[in-house]
């Protein structure tokens, strides 16, 4: 069907196809960054990235596609990386290939309009008003679903799931879930009572000037291995790790009550941005050299933040340049202070806000949620009164209101469906990664007290980050850690951390 | 051919490509004013660009525009603008299908390791190492130029004219150049001679914060019409206008001893985008509601800084938020010393550093010396004693080394052969317009002088801005002006300004 060699007609498609994303993923940040209002409501970006993202289509969707997949699979001569990257351009095609381009502008245009209107209702609670918006979402994304779960031979809602972090199964989730909803409440309550026999942490009195934050951003950012002539950092709404390898872009944004938001989101991103720094430059424009999934991103990320930058370790090297950086003196402004701070355990309604071990109930309320949903189990109506009812199960609470209940998060509204589950595989892995790395180079958590990350990172990039796409993530995590993704690791972080079971915070 | 409309497929198909434009002038920008060292330094932002550039080659030379462009052209229901879009895609098309596509990509890329060279040989006047990468440009453009010659049936040097300010003929720059080749010398010694006579202007003593020149600029831009909630104003090397109608990015650059350059810079600019921003809405993606040409575009922005911010009207109006924004007072501040900072004409090597009455004759050396380099009548080993002669005989100098001489500008080392024009272009029809405007509304100038600009840009939006490419340059400067584009206007502007015949300024 080609003269050419069908392995390499389909590295060239695809490479066109990766870095017209990369073109999309710049707009994207430039629309969050630095767009000047009007802009922002008029079509002229929507028009751009509509137009990018039909273009990927097309490519991923061209008739030839499928027959240069089925003769590449016979070309004896491939190497293991590239037949591991004809596994990812199958998956990506899949995907792409199964839903007709009707649909993904449907819930492209669905998800554009619904959140439009979750954010004119949030504010008042309005339910019913958005309702019907996202009746429509959650309409084309059981479609979407339905389609796929024919082409993966998989339950619907793991067809999604699959498309934020391929491999993840509910037969992977069912049993960590659930052993997560078994551990939690004992634990939730040692450490509250523990917690309430100590006197309070001493505040931290602001204000904190921006640009004083922002400097003592930048300073940790570039200890811990970022290099701004290849990376910016910014302000947006939420924040958010874009750009590309060589020109990673970052962005946090401010609270001149509390520093410690505006910086712990610099430093979650940062993880994110390490990792794509460090994906394999060889394989740079395939499918097998992109990072591995939003579980596995989500890793890296929670690593750096929760894992590294709120340990003892971290905040004895890191308070020095607080006080010195924001201009601040006084007791408060101990490494141990702010290390009590850091892990303050308190149940509460949002999840962006909740700390370390009440989390994953937050995350597990969704998951149940989203699956009935999607299996139609339960309907929209049922939404509200589905949120308590786990709520108050999971964390002990009833919301008084949909802005602090269903109606706080993006994703549904926006239709990302299926990808909270990666939030907490994200928190257990970084544990589970966390723990092989110190136990492969025991000086690792000294080093960091000393302010020195290459060993950490010297680990990361070599098992995970030059790993792009080439293992499944199974594998990944097997080879990385010596065994299965499981909650041992990120249990005994918790007990140490926040039950002090052990030295090491 | 195709089952639908052929026009309607042309429409189509060009506004794809128009907005994949729009896409690549969004991060040509960021290049220019966001992207970190290393990045600009990758390849990355080089793949994308070049990705979308072959996308655009891609949609222009597919094979069924010939047909479809046919077939359009005997559909009878189509109106004015229609007709006139079908003109303007024709002509896209012509450029662009011309030309192989292997071409294209060995000229993007000379252009790009030529220009790469001079940067790091021109501070040296290295001209014997950039030579060759530049013979590798030049030949490469009289191939494309030669091979466009038969398409447009024009002599090739023409053909490449034509790709900056379509219609813009040798039959057309000759006679004016040559009248100003007779006009200026006898008046440039006039000039010299009242200005000796004078007492030279005040100096106006810095340092000018750039914080306090930025908001200084962005207040005259506001004033004159430029809407921050659709644009921006940034910092670059090299000023310019980019982004696209709703989001206007308009750069400049500071000089903490003289403001004037970044502010005249900023002015310069904000016409450009305000041409911009008011083409016509209806036509926005398609050809003929894109601007027309860079002559017409230079013109926008002359008229802007050369007619208007640097009259007495404007200055009288300006001279209040200089004194205030940048915390200046002093006699020096009078609008008369700022009008005559503004007018000081002084023959010298730079271009860009060139006042309005001698910058016509740098412009006419380059036009001499390109074509007879298309043309092959000198090569470039004669170009430093070529640039040299024309030099000493329109201005009067000598270039003691090349980077005042021949390497001083970018465009040739970059490959844009045949843009000079352009400017002088701009500056009589800038004159030209701004007479008409003033004789069809008398109280435009006083108008200006009281910061109201709307009955100029009134003016200018109905009789340029919303014509878009509708009319072909000589009918758009008739309809206008009432007459065709001659020098009479622009004459009597110089005239009037710096030997002040006549009392408007």
């Amino acid at each position: 069907m080609t003269a050419c060699n069908a392995y390499e007609e389909l590295e060239k498609r695809f490479k066109r196809l990766l870095i017209l994303r990369e073109t999309s993923a710049m707009l994207q940040w430039d629309a969050s960054t630095m767009m000047p209002l009007s802009a922002s409501s008029s079509t002229s970006r929507g028009e751009q990235l509509a137009t990018l993202n039909r273009l990927c289509h097309e490519i991923l969707t061209h008739p030839e596609i499928k027959d240069l997949l089925y003769e590449a699979k016979n070309q004896d001569e491939l190497s293991r990386w590239q037949l591991a990257n004809l596994r990812e351009m199958e998956h990506m095609w899949k995907h792409g290939n199964s839903i007709p381009g009707e649909l993904v502008e449907a819930l492209s245009k669905a998800s554009m309009n619904c959140e439009s209107k979750w954010r004119s209702t949030r504010a008042d609670s309005d339910y019913n008003s958005v309702k019907p918006f996202l009746q429509e979402v959650l309409d084309l994304v059981r479609e979407s679903a339905s389609i796929k779960s024919s082409v993966f031979n998989c339950p619907p809602y793991e067809a999604l799931l699959d498309e934020h972090s391929p491999g993840l199964r509910q037969n992977i989730i069912d049993p960590i879930f659930s052993e997560i909803e078994t551990f939690i409440p004992d634990f939730l309550s040692s450490v509250l009572e523990k917690q309430a026999k100590e006197p309070p942490p001493m505040n931290l009195n602001g204000p904190f000037h921006i640009k004083k934050q922002e400097a003592l951003g930048r300073v940790l950012m570039e200890n811990i291995g970022f290099d701004f002539n290849q990376g910016r950092l910014d302000t947006s709404l939420h924040p958010f790790s874009g750009g590309t390898p060589e020109d990673l872009r970052i962005t946090t944004r401010y609270n001149t009550e509390d520093f410690t938001t505006g910086l712990m989101g610099i430093l979650h991103e940062t993880g994110h941005a390490l990792y794509e720094k460090n994906l394999p430059k060889k394989w740079r424009y395939q499918p097998v050299g992109q990072a591995r999934g939003m579980d596995i991103h989500e890793s890296q990320s929670l690593l750096i933040e929760m894992q590294v930058c709120r340990s003892r370790e971290f905040l004895a090297f890191a308070v020095p340049f607080m006080k010195k950086i924001l201009t601040k003196e006084g007791p408060e402004w101990s490494a141990d202070n702010l290390y009590r701070i850091s892990t303050i355990v308190k149940p509460g309604l949002i999840r962006v806000d909740a700390d370390e071990v009440t989390y994953p109930a937050h995350v597990i309320l969704r998951y149940n949620i989203e699956k009935a949903l999607i299996s139609g189990d339960i309907k929209l109506d049922d939404l509200p009164q589905a949120w308590n009812h786990w709520l108050s199960k999971l964390i002990g609470l009833v919301a008084p209101d949909h802005k602090n209940g269903c109606m706080q998060d993006i994703h549904w509204f926006d239709g990302a469906w299926g990808y909270f589950p990666s939030y907490t595989f994200g928190s257990i892995l970084a544990a589970q990664l966390f723990q092989a790395a110190k136990e492969s180079d025991s000086q690792i958590a000294s080093n960091i007290s000393k302010g020195n990350f290459a060993p950490l990172l010297k680990w990361l990039e070599k098992h995970i980050h030059s790993k792009g796409s080439f293992f499944e993530t199974s594998d990944l995590i097997e080879k990385a850690t010596g065994k299965s993704l499981g909650i041992q690791d990120f249990k005994r972080h918790l007990e140490n951390r926040y039950l002090n079971i052990n030295a090491s915070g």
